[in-house]
């Protein structure tokens, strides 16, 4: 049986960290043809080695700022001449940024939007036209968080937007379904990835009595989530096929952040 | 007994014309101090003529874009120096904007961010500032809509912003509750108002095989739902005040939208 | 001006105690004719006795187990003799109660659906009986709980039939609307009432290092939420004409809890 | 590579037909022992034959009234004499029952919750009794609805208990994830099964001025969801190791009863 995903194009951003490259790895494991991009060159070069040679995949990675653009577009051109085009899209690069909504700059508030937003609709709106060339539909996945669904106090420059990639994320289910676009999140949390800096998971686990372990195993079945467990809800939703619109979530247990 | 917001300050926006006019002239009738802002000079200045004769209230109307930052802090410096202060923002202006979410241009989608979206939080952030200056707490109440919990086909450029501003308005809830500061909003639907051009009444209800009238009756209830209904519900919230973080939906009933 | 409810027939359960002894007191305030009802005969006797004497409101009091679907069809029979009909059905009455999901024995769970469920199915539908032969609309107001929307561990017996009365509300805002009949609830959270037994107080405050004053103001506004909290909301959705299938929540702020 | 289930004790309700018998099927294919049960002798006899001769699996079939909380605990008891445990609950079985709320007589909307609810609480009360024996964890896993997010017009007997199934799969992940017990559950929408007799499917897609075949595609994909597609939903909730407290939606695309 030939591995999932054989001869599919994937194009992943964020891929040289955390979630995005734990979603690289298993798409290539699974035979896809990977485009990794990230911001970050060197991580970026050292995550596409490994997963070269763990998996002998076909691999394509590139700096792409998904905030810019023009960059974004000029990536799309280049997939589609090394792969021919794309069937699934993983918009996964984030960073979480905090301060009291009230008080918080507006530059820093709208900097979160540019990566946290409008950086997930304008690789969204390049992969929606890619496919509808392509007449082939096509899948999108969207990294929400569970910030979308429980915010925390202080983190709103973080929560809007991905409560607004919540709403992206049904908003192309809506408008491309007759289209066979398909398109979906998954809500995450507290994975150990670059987002969560060693002293800022010291500070919030001292505050809570527990070590860092225990912090990252504070869900109801306290077991550590990884990167890898979301990358195969990535892989749930790219296979799903009679799913759109939907949010997985994969947190450990959280009924306070689960969708109803 | 003295009208219930005597001598209170309270600040509308978008007070010109629909939901916001009918919410200035609700809000002037049970004796608040009333800063009516719009863009819109003559339809502000009629409709401030209008409600100064109907409710002897102490008006103030000023021309506000709430889209411009400055001239939304300015605007806090002219209410404090003619009433004092305020207790209760009417974040309320907003206009609805379509557009299939991949095809929308760029421009059109951030426009509407900032008028559906950032200038909720500008003005937002304005009001908590002088709050947190007065120490009397304060409400804050926004405009969401239908759209945030149950968006339609193409409407994401206005979906997508009002997702954000029933996010912003639990945000403000987290953040500023112990101050006394509450946030909640009201989530309307099919209100006849400028928001809906007669050629876009008359198209969307033909589609339907409605008249005009029936479209806009077309509820659980079979009753229009007007702005004065609107204004009612933001006079419950501020004066409901163990309620925050809550959104109320004035819609004359609709399953598929009411918030879960 | 009469008080806005005047002449309004009006039928609340557990009106004996609580959170409906509150809500009978607002309305009788309000000039409604107010059909009390509970379990308890002597509470419910001085609870009458205290209301008419403070408002001088036509009242009735009886005993009506809620779980006995003979008698509160009974009840109704008397309500329409005394005042010859209602407007008005504020199904209140509830207990808390707790057990491990997987452990609890089946008699107490299903007692908990039965006083919790099946008894506001049992009243609502009744009332909507009469509203039909009345032909005058009505309104319908059920007593959720944060339950049903953030359940806690081990009181699935109290969030299971209250996630029910959720969607009873929705439901019979569905079935009816189209007759006027309006469905609404209120979700309140953590009123010291008959159902928090003082020993329980102690042991939850205890557990938080709180006492039990802070125990029941923490929440985000850090105010204790009163039983005339919860009677005003009722009131409210009494008069919100074009609101149905709607919950409003006064708990002092919750976000993990907030309809969404 | 072994199957991914191989070995695992599986009880599937509601086997004979539909959706339970293409997750019998999906999990037997995938190595697993299935213990099918279904009220329907003669279609479960069929069902098993044709499952043990398509995938060779180690299979149990027997008649289990849901409703009948003896025969449930008899169940669990036989299983463990032939397979030795169980891992995965899928608690499946449950039909569809109408009639306006107010209505529906007393009788019609309890045997509903007998069927679609308390039934999928006794099955898992015995499944949780069993997982905490055998010390192994455990998943269990509910057949849901769209009629728990987004219900119809007079399917309140449907609706009403689907909801307090959604709240079940909640309330499970909540007091028995510290045992390593997760709790999930499937919505799916409008699969041709059992469920919908023809004539039912033709007055409500001729209703809708449909063909059959129209009337089961009319979701966002435009493309028929199948008892497959929802196996695999399931199948993917079991091996989804951190995932509990969480719905998957199949349903081929629809915003309006997507959870948020
Ligand atoms: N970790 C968690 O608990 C959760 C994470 N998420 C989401 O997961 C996603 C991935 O984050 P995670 O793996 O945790 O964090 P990581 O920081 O490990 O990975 C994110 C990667 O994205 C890169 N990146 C940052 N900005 C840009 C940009 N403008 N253009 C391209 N790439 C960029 C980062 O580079 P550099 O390191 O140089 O910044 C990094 O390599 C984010 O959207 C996050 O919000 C959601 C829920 C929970
Ligand atoms: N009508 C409905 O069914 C619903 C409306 N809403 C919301 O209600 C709010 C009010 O809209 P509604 O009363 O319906 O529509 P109206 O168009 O009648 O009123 C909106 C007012 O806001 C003004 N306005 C527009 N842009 C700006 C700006 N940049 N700065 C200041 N004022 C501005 C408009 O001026 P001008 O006319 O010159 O543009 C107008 O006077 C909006 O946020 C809308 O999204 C929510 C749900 C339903
Ligand atoms: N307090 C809180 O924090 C919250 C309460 N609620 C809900 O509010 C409602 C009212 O409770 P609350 O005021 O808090 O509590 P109380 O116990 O003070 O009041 C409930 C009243 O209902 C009566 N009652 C109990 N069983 C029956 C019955 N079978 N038939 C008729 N009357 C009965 C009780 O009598 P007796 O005292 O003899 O039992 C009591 O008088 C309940 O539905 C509860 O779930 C919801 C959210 C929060
Ligand atoms: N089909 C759909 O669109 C959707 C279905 N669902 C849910 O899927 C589940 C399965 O239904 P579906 O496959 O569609 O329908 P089917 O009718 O095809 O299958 C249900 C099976 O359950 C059996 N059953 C009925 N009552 C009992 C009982 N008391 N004890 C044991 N078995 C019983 C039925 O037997 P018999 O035929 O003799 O009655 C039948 O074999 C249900 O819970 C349903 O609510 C959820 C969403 C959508």
């Amino acid at each position: 049986k030939p591995p999932v995903l054989n001869g599919k194009g994937v194009y992943v951003t964020g891929a040289a960290s955390g979630i995005g490259r734990a979603t690289a790895q298993l798409f290539a494991e699974q035979g896809a043809n990977v485009f990794m991009t990230d911001i970050n060159p060197n991580q970026l070069a050292e995550a596409a080695d490994e997963i070269k040679k763990a998996t002998k995949a076909n691999l394509l990675a590139r700096v792409v700022d998904v905030t810019d653009e023009k960059a974004v577009r000029e990536s799309f051109e280049q997939v589609v001449q090394h792969f021919g085009g794309i069937d699934i899209l993983i918009s996964n690069a984030g960073n979480a940024v905090q301060g009291p909504i009230g008080e918080v700059d507006s530059a820093t508030l709208r900097q979160s939007f540019e990566l946290n937003f409008f950086a997930h609709q304008s690789l969204a709106s390049q992969a929606v036209r890619l496919f509808k060339t392509q007449r082939t539909g096509g899948v999108l996945l969207f990294n929400a968080s569970k910030a979308a669904f429980n915010p925390g106090k202080n983190f709103g420059p973080y929560a809007l937007p991905k409560a607004g990639v919540v709403a992206l994320t049904k908003q192309y289910a809506l408008d491309y379904g007759a289209d066979g676009i398909r398109s979906n999140a998954v809500n995450a949390d507290r994975i150990r990835t670059g987002i969560f800096p060693p002293e800022f998971v010291k500070e919030r686990a001292a505050a809570r009595g527990l070590s860092a372990d225990e912090y990252f195993q504070d869900n109801l079945l306290k077991r550590e989530v990884t990167g890898r467990d979301v990358a195969e809800a990535f892989l749930d939703l790219a296979l799903a096929e009679k799913t759109t619109g939907s949010i997985v979530t994969v947190d450990g247990g959280n009924i306070a952040a689960s969708p109803r």
